[in-house]
C-alpha cells in the first residue's frame, strides 16, 4: 500500500466535492491536498471525468512539481500548486475551478468590493483580481508563473495568505486554498456566492457602497477573532 | 425527556427546510421556534452543518438570550432572535437566512418596491431595509441591536410586525417571522422570490412603476382581509 | 363514482406539471381542465400545497362559476377561468402561474418582443401584456374582470385565441391555455422560456431587433402551417 | 438487424445527454451522428419527447437529406445537418439546441468575445454569430441554407469548421459539431456556459476587454496544440 494512500483518499474525496456543489462542468477544475511531512502533494490527473475519478487515480508531486507516484499525467495546473505549497507552509489545500460567478470577475478583471457580512464573514478585503502576466511569462513556464501572479497580488495588496483564501487570476478563473482541502472546497464555494451577490448587488444599486470597516472587523472578529462566537 | 422536546423537534424539522427550499449554503442561516408558555425558545447550534443536525443539538434559551438547555453553543444570531420575541409577544418562529436575492437587495441597502400582486399577497408595502447601525452600536452588543435595528425600522415605517413578516438588514441579510416558525420559513422563500422578480422586473424596465393602490389592497384582502377568499 | 372522474384526474395531473417543471413555489398556480360536453371545468382548490393534492379535490364549476361537485373552496383565480371557458369554446385548459421571468415583464408592464425563432415557434406575435385594470373594476368582481381585461388584449391586439396561446396579465401574472390542459402546461413552460430568453437578449443588446416577418412567418408555418413539417 | 444500429444506438445516446445536460426543454433540439463509411447519418425524429426516445426510433438519411431507413419524420433541421456533413468531411456528430444564454446571444446577433481562458480553451476566436439569410433564402429550402449560412459564415471569418466546433446562427440558435457526437454535445455544454459567462462578463464589466493574443494560444496550444500537455 502507497505511504500516500490517505493523502489520495483525500484528494479523491474533496475533487468530488466540486461537482457536487456546483463549482464544475466536466473536467474544468482540481483539487490538490499537501502532505508537509512527506514534502509532496496528491492532485486530480488531467482531463480525467469525474465520474471516473479514484483515489488511487491521484497524482503525488513534490513541491518543485515532480511526479513522485502515479501513472497518469497531473493537472496542466500543477505547477500553480507546486509553487504555492513551496511559498505558503501553512496551507494543507488548493482548490482551481472555472466557477460561473467567480470566473465573470476574473474576465472583467475587477476585484469583488466587499459589500456585506457574507463577504465579511470570511474576508475583511475585497477578493483581489491578480493582473494578466506579461507576454514573456506566459510564453515561458505559464503555470508557473500563475503561482507568483498569485503571491505577488497578495503581496501588493498587503494581505497575507492567512488572512484571505481565496483569489481571482485576472481573465482566467479562481483559486481557493485553506489550512485543509476540506476547508479550500468550501472556500471555493463561498467564494462563488459572494461573487454571484457582489454582481446582483450592482445591478440592484450601481452606486452601493462598500461595508463599513465597523462592520467588516466585527463580522470577521466574531468568526475568527480571539473571542470569536461562531461555530463550536 | 425533556419538557422541551416538542418545541427542539418543530426547531429540527423547521431548520432542515431552509437548504431544502434552496435557502442556504452550508451553516448559512437559522430558524428558531418560540415557547411563549415557558418563556423559552429553541434555536440551531452555531456552525452546525444541516447533514449533522438533529433535534436533541437545538439549543434552549429564554427571552434574555441566557441559555436554559443545551449543550452546544447557540447560533450566533441568537441575541437578535431574543430581542424579537421579547418584544413581538404573538410570534412563533424566526428566520433568519443570507439567500442570494434578498441578501443582494439588503447590500444594496434598498427597499424592495411592490411591483405585483405575488409581493401584494404577501404584504401591503415595500419590504424595508433597515439601516446600518451606528459604528457605537456595532462595537456593543451587535446582534442584540440588530433586534432592535429591526424593530426601529418598521416603527418609523409605521408598519406593525403583524402587517409585513419579512425585513431586510441593511449591508446584511433578511429576516423573516410568523405565528409558527413553519410560516416564518414559508415567508423566507416568498421574499427570495419577490426580492428575484423585483431585480429583474427593474432590468426589464428601468422605470417600472409600483402597484397601484387598488391591486395592492385588492390581493391583500383576498388572501388576509375579513372576507378573505384564498385558501381552505 | 362522479361523472366528472376523468376530467379531475385530468386536472390533478396537470397541476402536478407546474412544480415538476420549476414553475411554481407553494400553491402560486393552478391548472383547469374544462368538459365542454358537460358545460363543467375541474380546477385546483385554492392553497392546497402540490403534495398533499389528489385527484378528489379538484372542484368542478359551471362556465359562471357555480360549484357544482367538491367539498373543498376552487382556486381564487376561479372567474378568471371561467370566463375564458365561456368565451372561447375551443379550448381544453387553461394554466396561471407565476414563473419568474413571466412575472417579471408583466411586473414591468412590457410586451415580450418577438427576438427569436423560439418565440416564433410559438407566435407570430409579441406575447401582449394586458394592462392593469380600472380601479372600479378591481374593487368589482376581480377575477372576473380579469378574464375580460384578458379577452380585450387580445382583440384589440386583432389576434385570436387560437393563434396565440399566452398572455402577461400587467403588474400580475402570465395566463396560458391551449386545446387540452397539457399544451397549456407545455405554453406556459416555454413563455417562461421565452421570456427568460428575450430578458437576456436584451441585457445583451440593448437594441437588439425584432425577428423579421420572413423568419416569424417561416418558424411558425413549419410548425402550425397547413404544410407543417414538424413532429409526427 | 439494421446495419445502421450501432449508428442508431449512438445517436440515441447522445440525444439523450442533451436534457441530462440541462440544454433543452421539451423536444428543442436534436443530435445526429455521420457514417461516413455508408455515406448516411442518423438523426432525432421530429417532436418526439426524450423521455419517448429510443435507438430504433432513429431516422437514417443520406447527405442529400433522403431517408433511408425509418418510419417517422426526421427532426425539422435535419437538412442543416446534411449540408454540414457533405461539405465537412472529418465531423462525426452535429448538435443543435436553443440552449438559454447561447441563444440570447444568438437573438441579440453578437458574436460572443473570447473574455477568458475558458474560451481560450476551446477557441482562438470570438465564437461567430452567423447574420439572418435574405428573404428569398428563407423562403426557399431554409434548412439548407441555414447549412450554407454556418458555412459561409465560417469562411467569411477565415475560421475552418476544425479550428472552431460551434456557432450560432443569428436570430435563432446555436450549432455545434466534433470528430463524435459525444464531442458535439461537449461543444454545446461548454458553448453554453461560455455564453453565460461572457454575459455575465459586459455585466460586470460593460468595457472588459478581449483576451490578450499570448493568452489565447497559451490556453488552446496546452489543450490542442502539438506539445499539448493537457489530458490524458
Amino acid at each position: 500500500m502507497s505511504k500516500y494512500a490517505s493523502v489520495k483518499e483525500e484528494a479523491f474525496e474533496a475533487n468530488m466535492q466540486l461537482p457536487a456543489l456546483g463549482l464544475v462542468v466536466f473536467t474544468f477544475g482540481n483539487v490538490s491536498v499537501a502532505d508537509h511531512q512527506n514534502g509532496v502533494f496528491a492532485i486530480k490527473p488531467s482531463g480525467v471525468p469525474y465520474e471516473e475519478l479514484s483515489a488511487d487515480k491521484m497524482v503525488i508531486l513534490d513541491f518543485e512539481g515532480k511526479i513522485v507516484e502515479g501513472d497518469l499525467r497531473p493537472s496542466s495546473d500543477t505547477n500553480t500548486h507546486a509553487v504555492l505549497y513551496k511559498n505558503w507552509e501553512n496551507i494543507g489545500g488548493i482548490v482551481h475551478t472555472h466557477s460561473t460567478y467567480a470566473t465573470a470577475w476574473a474576465q472583467a478583471n475587477r476585484n469583488i468590493p466587499i459589500y456585506g457580512t457574507t463577504h465579511a464573514d470570511h474576508s475583511t478585503s475585497d477578493i483581489p483580481c491578480a493582473p494578466p502576466m506579461s507576454d514573456e511569462m506566459i510564453k515561458g513556464d505559464y503555470e508557473y508563473q500563475t503561482g507568483f501572479q498569485i503571491i505577488n497580488c497578495l503581496q501588493e495588496s498587503s494581505i497575507s495568505y492567512q488572512e484571505i483564501e481565496m483569489v481571482l487570476v485576472g481573465n482566467h478563473a479562481p483559486f481557493t486554498w485553506g489550512a485543509t482541502a476540506k476547508k479550500a472546497v468550501y472556500n471555493a464555494k463561498v467564494l462563488e456566492e459572494i461573487a454571484r451577490m457582489a454582481y446582483l448587488t450592482e445591478q440592484i444599486n450601481p452606486s452601493a457602497l462598500r461595508l463599513k470597516d465597523a462592520l467588516i472587523n466585527k463580522h470577521f472578529e466574531r468568526k475568527h477573532g480571539p473571542n470569536s462566537y461562531y461555530g463550536q
